[in-house]
Parts: structure tokens; sequence; C-alpha cells
């Protein structure tokens, strides 16, 4: 993933290229993203093991390779997990949950049509904002243990289930028309994790401007015209 | 996305689950997809990289990984390749020739609409049939070296170009209705592309169907109704 950077040094490929397929791993995890009670040291350790994962997955970064990130000795990181394995855990269930809350934030729009693509654009700016963390939530799961990936797999299901009540409840009343809601609830969840991918904030579009884009075309997919009152 | 196979599977996070997560890695494989002159042992070590690489990355795979997954020494990978990095790059290099071979192969129907949808359907239906070594062509490209990297995006370069010329061709002829090209691009690309993460050939959607389903739904997003003669 040290494309953008190599690039940026002067080399010959454009810069949109590389940046689209490895996007940029700067620590975007900002000051509030991990859970109010986890020491300051952890929030370190949780933002680098983030980077860490992001850049050569779960199973070739090493304890060291995390806490030489913050400056720190391998032996730190057991002073407040337990494995690294709870480390990933620990990113996936907070990447899901704050994930969730910004859904929920949107979730008590009056009008279907407006609810769908509040939570479209919704979802689809978290995903840029955070890519880095969400990269890690999507491609790094296999990572986890069994009774861990079921606490994940249950805020998922409630992130996939508020999109799909949306979806189809827009289609019951009639302001969306979608002939099989399993493909389209997925098909507009794939236009927000997909992102993380290719997103760098330095890019063309803003987390906002790619989330309003992306939920007009949401709309026209769910058989909305975006531009109908 | 697990969501339905749980379901299906009635237990409370049965093998499906994960499975879907972290797309079956059946070796999928199929006979012919390497290039013609490669020996016999090497299109099996390439194979089985594909595993090895979907399963855990290519930073965690070692040589080892590969070689015992066709019953051989370590050493073996070398009489065939240089280095792991080379047999990443035969993997990276090989899928995206064959993507695009999928998309030439419709790209010279004559209406603009059904071009745009074949294109589609085609995109899809590949990667879905193909979808552990797309994984692998998606998700490990950070494992390339700069010179092997350039050859597979100038691959991906092509690849793009024959969906944005026609999706260009279309709105010029006014039987699309799109306002941003790189939106609608991007976001018909990523329908093909986000498959790969949770796509099983055992599950709800063959490859073509769900090749079909998106085309519908992708012609939608770029201003087409799908039930347009």
């Amino acid at each position: 993933m040290a494309e953008g950077e190599r690039r940026r040094g002067g080399g010959r490929r454009p810069a949109a290229a590389a940046a689209q397929l490895v996007a940029d791993l700067e620590p975007v995890v900002p000051d509030g993203f991990w859970a109010q009670d986890t020491a300051p040291v952890a929030r370190a350790l949780l933002s680098s093991a983030v980077v860490c994962f992001a850049r050569t997955g779960f199973h070739a970064t090493t304890t060291r390779d995390i806490t030489a990130g913050v400056g720190l000795s391998p032996g730190a990181l057991y002073v407040h997990f337990p494995s690294k394995e709870e480390v990933l855990f620990e990113i996936a269930r907070t990447g899901h949950q704050r994930a969730l809350e910004a859904l929920q934030a949107r979730a008590d729009e009056g009008d279907a049509r407006r609810l769908v693509r509040d939570l479209v654009a919704a979802h689809v700016t978290w995903h840029a904002r955070h890519h880095t963390v969400a990269r890690v939530c999507q491609y790094e799961l296999a990572g986890l243990a069994p009774e861990h990936l079921d606490v994940v797999l249950d805020l998922r299901q409630r992130f996939a289930a508020l999109m799909r009540s949306a979806v189809e409840r827009g289609s019951r009343e009639g302001v969306l028309d979608v002939p099989d809601v399993n493909h389209a609830v997925r098909a507009v969840l794939s236009l927000g994790v997909d992102l993380v991918r290719w997103y760098r904030l330095d890019g063309a579009d803003t987390p906002e401007g790619l989330g309003d884009a992306y939920a007009d075309l949401a709309l026209r997919m769910l058989g909305a015209r975006p531009d109908q009152p």
C-alpha cells in the first residue's frame, strides 16, 4: 500500500491509478473513536494496529510491528491486550459499532425515500471518512476467533437490517420500486464497502460529497428518481 | 454480510457464516486458466498460491504453504518461480488478463445500452465465477514489486476504459442519463468487485444469475430503464 507514497515522490505512474487500488493509510482514527474507558496507550496501540493490519494484513502483522508504531517495546502490547487477536476484535467491534451509530443517527427521518437516501449517504460518508479502519473491518474478519466473529456478525446484521427495513418500507409505501430486495440491499451496501479499497481523503471527493453522489445513484437503483420532490 | 447464510443454516453461527465473510476458498481455478505454456507443476503451484493468498494474505503466506498445498517440498517453488512475489504477479497478471478478455468478448455489440448491460453482466459473472482468484487480484496487489504493479495497473486501466467508453457512448447517444461519469463507472465496477468478499458458488445466485440482476441494477443507476426495448 506504499504506492501513494511512492508516486507522490515523483515516480512515473499517475497518482490516480495506484491511489485507486491501494487507498492511503494515513492514520485517520480521530480522537474519541475508541471507547472512552480505553487507556491512552491502549488507544495508541489500536490506532497503530489499524495501520499495520490495513497495510500488510492481520496474519502478517507482529505484535512488534504494532508496538513499534508507537515507540514501545513488544511486551507493552500485553499490558493492555491479551493477544493480537483481541486487538483485532477491539478494532472490528468498535468500527462496526461506530458505523452502526452513524446509520442510527439518521434512522428517525419521516419520509421513506428520504430515509433511504440519508442512510446510504451516512454509510458511504462513514466508510470514506474512516476508510483505513473500515478496510480492517471489511477484509480482516477471518482473523477473529469464532466467539468474537459472532459479536461482529451481530453488529453487521443490525446494520444491514436498518438498510433493508428502510428499503422495504419505501417499497411498501410505493416510493421505491425494488424487484429483489436481497440484490438491491447488497448492491447498495457494496457502494459503501468497496470504496475502502480505493478512497483517499485527498482525492477528488470529500466523504460527504461522495455520500451525496452515491445516495443519488442508490436511489436510482432502487427505482426512485432523485429529483422527485 | 453473512446474515442470510446464518439463517439458512439454522445454527447460531455455523460454518456457513464465516465462510461467507471469507468467501469459500475452494480452488476454483479451472483448467485452462493459466497460460498454456505454463508447466503442469507450475499451474498447480499457482492454484495453491491462490488459495493461500486468499485465505491468509500474501505477506503471511510462506513458500512452504504454497508447495505443501500440492504435496511438494518448499524448494520446489524455486524450480518454477524466482520468488513468492513472482507467483503473485503471475496470478494478478493472468487474473486481470482473463477478466479483460471476458469484457472484450462482449465489446462488439451494437446498441450502447445493450453493450453496457452485457459488460456489467460479464464483469459480475466473471468475478463471481472466479471469486477466489479475483479476491487475490483485488486485495493483494500491495505485495507486487513496482514494475509488476505497473503491468497490472495498465490492465486495470484498459478494463475500466472499456466500461467508461461504453457508458460515455450511451450517454452521448441519449440512451443513458449519467450526471457524473467518474462516479457512475466506479459505482458500477464496485458491484462486481465487492462480491468477491462474500460470493459463494453454492449460495443463492449462479454467477450468470447475479450478473443479470446486477446488470439491471446498473442500468437503473445509469438512467436507463431495463424494461425499455
